[in-house]
């Protein structure tokens, strides 16, 4: 196929920018010394995570069972959920464990004891970190509380876990509004997490690894003493998030949506045929995050301004646009991974050359 | 399968609160003696579109081509696109009509012109309507500007197109603050339909069709003179934004996310397995549009605060919730439709059981 002869909209991962930045972010991993484990979660695709695995990295992370279970069958060897999962999932998780070296995490005392319980009755031992929140507030344990040791000695203890380190994601980082904020973040979280490890390890608790991850501040996080594994995801694909945090320049961004103008109802008004179905409601974010459900490539003037679920309403902000229906344009999305998500099949574009990428873990949520 | 046994995150569709939806609207259809022709986006499935044409319906809508193939190789015989559609999709139209009875919009001279061309070009003449804007500022001509009038004539003449009539959709009305804001919208929208009609008549132009839908003003849209089609989608399952719209209330909305409690941070936060892929990122709407990510059926005191893809970080509003790992909760979301497009089943649900309903036209987004 041709790009030109591509139906609208559709996904565009641009291979030679997305393999690009796959060896610069498994260089900076090498040279630093650090393992890197891709989260899985931006592109849903076994053939980048076999990109991601034959460039060096360890293996890869995944956010639920289902993703999981994907890249199992396609053959991923080595697959971390650092997602609190339920004990109630444990015959999957033991079924997917005989085809793959799975892990995952743990956050809650009571949880913690009934996949114990869980794993001992099915005979099985599985590796397992800790989760601490190092500032996002969303799952983990407070590294600052008094039980804090005490909760990762317990997790070491139990019977059918297999405690192997400890695991934090900086995703308060997308809210920095100054590269000074981010930077101060990723050396929070690396002290944080290196001092609870020692805490840990003077507690006679062997911490093997310390695994921590995510996009935004991975220029300041894989130079960091004490981290033993890196977890970005979006850097495969970065987005207009990713740009406004400095962690990428629009050159960067592997994933457009090609559309094409379906009418032009004001001289200062175009519609796309991309709506939130395509590009998802999901807001810019960043230092100076501005309004907009994308950047339009080569048409700076134009503001995306509302989406429906399959029109993006777009405002010329200069008065006018020469755009007719029928042109075709390429956005950059506020937030590639949930774009990914959205269609069973993109398209891996070299030049004008366009073939499918099914997005074989699209749309796995359990 | 019963409710209890399924994995979550899980979509339920409660069956009876979704036929009683149908058979309202159906039933305030044929009382004002007014088709009903629904729009398919909310639901996406062939089994409720038939559900839709056994209650009456004379066919249902569809956004895109991709849609509108799904359902007619189900059977369903009467398939309209209220999407202004690119002529670069002639041979996909030409095909889908010899498989249904198929109509779509025009907006634009332009477009009308190159479609009239493509269509003899295959020797066929496809149902047209003109779209008319109605204060929604996204797609359609402005029925107040000067040409309106020898626009719709123009199309009326254009060989290959048969022009029906004149369609709207007050899309503006989500945005509505009061119900009186909402009514006026309502009649203004019928008032603009019927004088337009009325100054095409006078030129000679005949306008057999006045289509209008949504469902936030269908309540006082559907008993307006002049309308001889309504096409409302979300009304089949309804949700929060409809509820603050006074559509429907909290009892009609027949789509829920059944979500489990994966984590408990602190005594006041706790974690759902039911993130963005969900849920959707998109904002609640209405009257009142109180904050959060849905409403938790019956626990008013919680907030789902954020979203990431697959977390829901839920604050317990008055200091602690009784919601521990393992608890099961259900969430009214903030836009069904949205969800729908999300997975490629959903559950529908009689009491405590639990079908598999294939969503066949997701992700159909060309």
């Amino acid at each position: 196929m041709t790009v030109g002869s591509l139906r609208t909209p559709a996904i565009l991962i641009d291979r030679a920018t997305a393999l690009r930045n796959l060896d610069r972010m498994q260089a900076e991993a090498i040279a630093n010394g650090i393992r890197l484990r891709p989260h899985a979660k931006t592109h849903k695709s076994p053939l980048v995570a076999r990109w991601q695995v034959d460039r060096g990295a360890i293996g890869i992370c995944c956010a639920k069972l289902g993703e999981a279970e994907v890249f199992a069958d396609a053959g991923i060897e080595n697959i971390r959920i650092p997602y609190p999962l339920h004990p109630a999932n444990a015959d999957r998780l033991v079924a997917l464990s005989n085809r793959t070296h799975l892990s995952f995490i743990v956050d809650h005392p009571a949880v913690a004891k009934q996949w114990s319980e869980a794993l001992v009755r099915r005979a099985r031992q599985i590796d397992v970190l800790v989760k601490i929140d190092v500032g996002f507030h969303r799952c983990g344990i407070d590294p600052a509380a008094a039980g804090a040791v005490d909760m990762i000695r317990m997790v070491a203890s139990l019977p059918g876990l297999r405690l192997k380190g400890l695991l934090s994601h900086a995703g308060h980082a997308y809210h920095a509004h100054t590269e000074d904020e981010l930077k101060a973040m990723a050396d929070t979280e690396a002290r944080t997490m290196r001092e609870l490890a020692d805490r840990c390890r003077s507690a006679g608790v062997k911490i093997e690894e310390i695994s921590a991850g995510a996009t935004p501040p991975a220029r300041f996080s894989i130079t960091q003493k004490g981290f033993t594994e890196y977890r970005p995801g979006n850097y495969v694909y970065f987005d207009r998030t990713q740009v406004a945090l400095g962690a990428a320049t629009f050159d960067d961004c592997a994933l457009t949506v090609l559309a094409t103008v379906v009418s032009k109802p004001a001289p200062d008004r175009v519609i796309f045929d991309s709506g939130s179905k395509t590009l998802t409601n999901d807001g810019a974010r960043g230092f100076d995050a501005a309004p907009g459900h994308g950047v339009v490539i080569d048409h700076p003037d134009l503001l995306i301004e509302r989406l429906s679920e399959e029109h993006a309403i777009v405002k010329a902000t200069k008065g006018s646009t020469k755009l007719e229906p029928g042109d075709r344009v390429r956005i950059i999305p506020n937030h590639s991974c949930v774009v990914s998500n959205l269609v069973d099949q993109a398209w891996l574009v070299d030049g004008d050359g366009a073939e499918a990428l099914p997005i074989a873990a699209r749309g796995r949520i359990t």
